[in-house]
């Protein structure tokens, strides 16, 4: 029997319109959607981007949701990664293809690339499916461009001792998940001299999308801070 | 007379399939479509990619196409965005929505900034549609993860001696336009002591698309490497 192909789709940032034609024909035609989700009790975000595609659909299709917690324990994580391979490789195996949803981009932090890796192992076919990245939707709405010319791009998942490090080789600064760390990050941003322009995205291209000057500090998770260094030229 | 809104709309790395349903939307409805290029004679790539789009449409529409030469001359390049962006207004002025259309992302290295900030001084209406990005439609493409966990991403435009200095700061860099400069690109890359994996993709997501290890040495326009530096842990 012919194996299942597993296939990655990148959502968008959060609005439906947001998703690519290729996303959209992927997820009319697989048999599975792995929506992983954070908590049992907790709807996945990047399923809720694409109910109306699935509400839509004239053929059946199953949903499996294997639980991702964000916990700090790598070897309690490897579980659930393998778990989650397991579940989609019976699947694979009996000829479904499967199409795992992801928020923003396969490729860029997300928990699709550690499921990926295993799945890869085991030689199905795969197909990775780009979507819009987190920060090329936040410059979108706060209407900034991230870099131009010569400009250096630095992309940073966390508040640390790295991003100080980095701070004065990168123009553009994205700086994700931030309103956790928004003081820590506001002190590391003013200490470097040059000119600065700061704005952040909270639920970016969503419903209640908010964009301001300077530093996150609601603790909402979806947020993303962009930092732009002025040429001194 | 209401004033048209200037749409700035990423169409993607290439394939026509990528792009989004908003952009799409946008596609069909706006009066003018301004496809920038670099030579006279050379065809629009940006335009060539939602040609299908157009060709579908039931109502009417016009293209504008200023020339956008690769020059350095930062004068001379002045004079052509302004044209650029006087010939935008005059639609503008006269009610027509205008879409000026681009490859990959608009606020990543895209000559869309420069005709963008000169149309909002003058208090125009605005939009930007986010596109797929060249680096993570490669990444798509060759299926390897950009950047995990805490990694740090840096995005380069340009071979130079400022890659040399942010490169033990970073994790994964993506290094545009490659093609030029890949034996200088080559040399600085193996300096650094670290295991890594480089890959290089040229005309990503476009039929004649080619992924292969190491760098790049053909003199073709549209190519990217990306360096992923092993974690020594």
């Amino acid at each position: 029997m012919k194996k299942g192909k597993f296939i990655g789709i990148g959502v968008g940032p959060g609005e439906p319109d947001l998703l690519t034609v290729k996303a959209i024909k992927a997820l009319n035609d697989v048999d599975v959607i792995c929506a992983p989700k954070s908590k049992e009790s907790k709807p996945s975000l990047a399923l809720s981007i694409v109910q109306n595609i699935l509400d839509d659909r004239k053929s059946e299709y199953e949903i499996i949701e294997p639980l991702f917690p964000m916990i700090e324990d790598e070897n309690a994580l490897q579980e659930y990664w393998n778990h989650a391979a397991e579940r989609i490789s019976e699947k694979l195996d009996i000829g479904r293809d499967v199409a795992f949803i992801t928020l923003g981009d396969p490729t860029v932090y997300s928990t699709f690339s550690y499921v990926f890796s295993r799945i890869r192992e085991l030689d199905y076919e795969t197909l990775i499916i780009p979507g819009i990245t987190s920060f090329t939707g936040c410059a979108a709405s706060a209407k900034i461009p991230l870099a131009e010319k010569d400009e250096i791009m630095v992309i940073v998942p966390k508040v640390d001792e790295r991003l100080g490090q980095i701070l004065e080789h990168g123009d553009t600064f994205v700086i994700m998940k931030t309103s956790r760390h928004s003081e820590t990050l506001a002190e590391m941003i003013n200490k470097d001299k040059r000119d600065k322009e700061v704005i952040s995205v909270q639920n970016c291209s969503m419903e209640d999308e908010t964009i301001f000057k300077g530093f996150s500090n609601n603790k909402k998770y979806l947020s993303t801070t962009i930092v732009k260094f002025k040429d001194e030229k």
